[in-house]
């Protein structure tokens, strides 16, 4: 089949863009498609240059690209929508109905639907990324006052990025705590993390995925192999259980889905979007 | 001005709809929004849940609440549709079109766009993570071959974050160098960088800006003082220029912006979506 060329377009980074892109993408399994995304297209030049390439790649392809566009500024918005290519406006479509539901009208601004480069977000964020590194993996327990979540575990089920994207995206002061053999043999909380049980989050995985992650960092160790991976995990589970913390399987899930079900679960409030 | 209360609707994290919701909202800067996230409504009993939630707080406001819908099945997105509230179907409306242009229909996926969940795209990014982790502020430099980026620059002017973003969101393998004191003063590449030279990036900051984010961390030292800060960034820029690496200023961007703005200006490619 055909191979479908599909641009991302955007003021700023193109992520917005690019993840409702990709997600109506997968509607149509069955075409292959290729993407280009185009960023920090803030300029008439910028958005010319675009127009260019796109009209480029049209004269090459029997169909015509597609161009999906969060482009904010009307008048380059228009100069996209020129190009040899069909048109996805996902920001202007909505803009009209959006006006008319809030009885005002809208004043351009770039969205900087991320971070939004304002100095306090940004503090906050590298504050929590800094948490997030400096209280990974158990080695320092002092901060935990400070922290919204301590996040526990065996060794690879997810901990560390949950941890990180928890404080990159949302802002969160996110600690974890690696559950070993002798708490697990113990069958009792850890030390460090029983005075702050309303903080805790259990991560557990499925022993199989488990031994594949493991194996791949440490091929046929006593760490990889499925027989610890299964009394790991069934230990874990047991002890989240016992001490009623919550916690979730990661076995099928991604580090956002991970993330987000956390700060939904938890009820905590993040400080950044 | 009366409040409005946006909710974000959708059957995954959510985070599409809050991408694109927040950076509508940014256009409408006058009017109080109050958000509120409605992640994983994979069923019709959290749909309708959802639905009574947004039907409550109708009751009790002026104006009828906002909802932004990235739901990808038809049925789930009807039941959120006939709530009491202004219903705008970020991913619906573009399916029509989009099927007409590609001359065929689509079958309903749920739109994993982060991640993906599958286990090669998760491995990639953890492996990518670790990478980060490890490899972070110069610590171990024996892992520089398998690099993609090498990101050097003055200690505070945001080196880790965009590391662990190029890492999680984009699953590329990036390590991070700081430049010592005496770096500067030598005006040298680092020697356990300069093998490495198409590797680099340089990262650089108002210092101004830097002078607060370390007064932050260390108040009144010399490390925040705002001499050292200009000494430090100068000759940072000075050593970049000297080295034609190329760098840029993270003074007034977001970690998302100068993620994306690494990968555009590199060409790196990504490994992750």
């Amino acid at each position: 089949m055909q191979q479908r060329t599909v641009f991302f377009v955007s003021d700023r980074t193109g992520i917005t863009a690019e993840t409702l892109g990709h997600s109506l993408l997968t509607q149509f399994g069955d075409i292959p498609f290729k993407t280009v995304n185009l960023p920090f297209l803030d300029s008439q030049k910028k958005v010319e240059d675009a127009v260019q390439q796109i009209n480029e790649v049209a004269r090459r392809s029997t169909d015509r690209p597609i161009v999906f566009s969060t482009l904010v500024n009307h008048a380059l918005r228009d100069i996209v929508a020129s190009a040899d290519a069909a048109f996805f406006d996902f920001f202007g479509v909505f803009i009209g109905p959006l006006e008319k539901e809030l009885r005002t009208s809208s004043s351009p601004t770039i969205g900087r639907s991320h971070g939004l480069g304002d100095s306090t977000a940004y503090g906050v964020r590298m504050d929590a990324v800094n948490f997030a590194m400096s209280n990974d993996d158990g080695a320092i327990t002092k901060n935990y006052p400070r922290a919204d979540i301590i996040v526990l575990g065996v060794s690879r089920s997810g901990k560390t990025p949950t941890c990180l994207y928890l404080a990159l995206q949302f802002g969160v002061y996110a600690a974890n705590y690696p559950l070993t053999e002798e708490d697990l043999e113990k069958n009792r909380l850890p030390a460090a993390v029983a005075p702050f049980r309303d903080k805790l989050y259990g991560l557990t995985i499925d022993p199989d995925r488990l031994q594949k992650i493991r194996h791949e960092r440490r091929p046929d160790s006593l760490y990889s192999s499925l027989r610890r991976c299964q009394f790991e995990t069934r230990r874990a589970e047991t002890l989240f259980n016992d001490e009623h913390i919550p916690y979730l399987s990661t076995t099928t899930l991604s580090v956002e889905e991970i993330a987000t079900t956390l700060l939904a679960n938890t009820g905590i409030e993040r400080r950044s979007y």
